[in-house]
């Protein structure tokens, strides 16, 4: 049994799912992978906030460096959120030697350089699963299993907030206001939707993932991008009409050596695998030369599934740490 | 660039299929990956058949023992298929320190026990992707980036040929015979349509699933199977009366320490994520603790997206290798 020492940088929402996660599943990881995980350190203003979990307030701190200098710490795990503090945290712990575990879309996405170079540079290992698609396994699939092929197209529902307005424009004929309050009372789109119904959110996911399948760095502000906020009654029903859906698609797809890539509001017949995505659910299409279509469909956000995807992180990493072969090998 | 050398036995459709993803691939591979990998020996009797591929002649053997004593040959892909004699040579090359990959699944279910322990014995990497969902990369998500769930359920559309014949039954209004000629005629189906139809490759699937998913060895014969030569026009008829499909669905589910399992065809409704799964594709829906419902949806079969998976698995042996660490850490 090898234990593994997190610190956890912000216990907020997605920290406190984390957490929770392993409050919640730690003794199955024992048991069946042989790794034992434990938060020693978390990073956190707020100490008494509530939170449905059992946490030692000796553990808090609120000075970073504690967990950077603690030498018996393996894995930082980042869940700030934003662009900074959070890069510079990140690399300051790889700078220290500790393995690096985020879900923080927006800074992978504007510091993507920065930030692996500063793994390779110290072997350490740097994941960022839960930073696209939420629970749904994509970055590992498409950095492992599938490393086989040369990918030619990826294409997704990135954003469960957009397509939960959507579905309701769709199925309840709501004009596009009235689904989106709806959407902020159900939890699913925040007081300022903009990052969300503007298409920045997944304009981070896309250029995440097309870093990994071509190799390719597009920074997110290059990506042409159209939101859903002029989508109208009428369009959802002329899409109707066509037997197609409207959905918020994000693409990229190569031909020779050009990438194309766009996000934009697109009609999708209804027999196609991603019309069927409804809600907050997300889905990613992606097409190999050898193995051709495959679709990953799941719950793109919320606190336990991306606790699911941090932790499988960090469970690679405790993997790797027991065997010895911590550092990447051209996996990113 | 570290160099694998693979040892293939059988170069049929599947072997071919692998060998011609690699001529593809290989040099992509090489880019991306940073391994070579090269089929040094095959162990094939048809050396003279059409493959459309480039094989030295030198390569072949007919005598498997000059592949576990070569001791320049890292990883064995068995692509043989059957029971026997794939299973004593996969024990025979782990026995002699080689790596193995395969795609059999009869041979995973049948002998899942003494394949794993051959390879916990020996210290090497077992892997078995291809044998289950074709070129999805359902087992590696299940043991790496899922690894912090506790699995609940897991159910899917695991064979090509019955959800082929159950697709143009319900599209083109076909009776049970017909559909299956059609199969046949477009290479969906094999003359004798026994093993796929009667439900005993979804079994081999099904048993080597729940081997990782709930740590449980079910044998494949004692899982309660219902193929689908008994379904009838009215059947079909029947259900989309109901807003339903029929879809052969292998099913396995946890209540408290009970697992239940099962093989039958089974109404869905037209809204489930698994009902708009058509032809010969595959798909796998698996529920979590944490990542709650996901779904994989790929291709089942065909010699790409086999060769997908083998070669999949054949790069993560590699790195490991590449790190000094090519064994297993309670990962199967």
């Amino acid at each position: 049994m090898k234990q593994i020492n997190i610190g956890l940088l912000g216990l907020g929402n997605i920290g406190t799912g984390s957490y929770k996660t392993l409050e919640m599943n730690g003794g199955h990881i024992r048991d069946v992978v042989g790794l034992d995980l434990i938060v020693t350190r978390i990073l956190e203003k707020d100490v008494d906030r509530k939170r449905d979990i059992t946490v030692s307030r000796g553990i808090f701190t609120q000075d970073p460096d504690e967990i950077w200098n603690d030498p018996d710490i393996d894995v930082v795990v980042e869940l700030l959120g934003g662009i900074e503090p959070a890069t510079s945290f990140m690399i300051a712990a790889m700078n220290r030697g500790k393995h690096v575990v985020t879900a923080n879309k927006a800074a992978v996405a504007a510091n993507y350089e920065a930030l692996t170079d500063a793994a390779a540079r110290n072997r350490v290992m740097f994941r960022f699963e839960a930073a696209v698609g939420g629970g749904i396994p994509i970055l590992n699939a498409l950095t492992t299993a599938l490393s086989a092929n040369e990918y030619e197209e990826i294409m997704g529902i990135l954003n469960g907030t957009t397509n939960y307005i959507l579905t309701k424009m769709s199925e309840e004929d709501l004009p596009y206001a009235d689904a989106l309050r709806e959407a902020q009372e159900n939890g699913f789109a925040e007081a300022d939707p903009t990052a969300d119904v503007e298409g920045e959110d997944v304009a981070n996911k896309l250029s995440i993932l097309m870093s990994l399948v071509f190799g390719k760095r597009v920074r997110p502000e290059d990506i042409p991008t159209e939101g859903i906020t002029k989508i109208t009654k009428a369009d959802i029903e002329g899409a109707k009409a066509d037997g197609c859906v409207i959905k918020l698609l994000a693409s990229a797809f190569k031909r020779g050596d050009e990438i194309t890539c766009f996000i934009q509001p697109t009609m999708l017949n209804r027999s196609h695998p991603l019309a069927s995505v409804g809600n907050e659910f997300n889905a990613i299409f992606v097409k190999g030369n050898a193995v051709d279509d495959l679709m990953f469909y799941g719950k793109g956000a919320g606190p336990l599934p991306t606790g699911s995807a941090v932790l499988g992180d960090v469970i690679e990493i405790g993997r790797a740490i027991a065997k010895g072969a911590a550092f990447d090998l051209n996996e990113t």
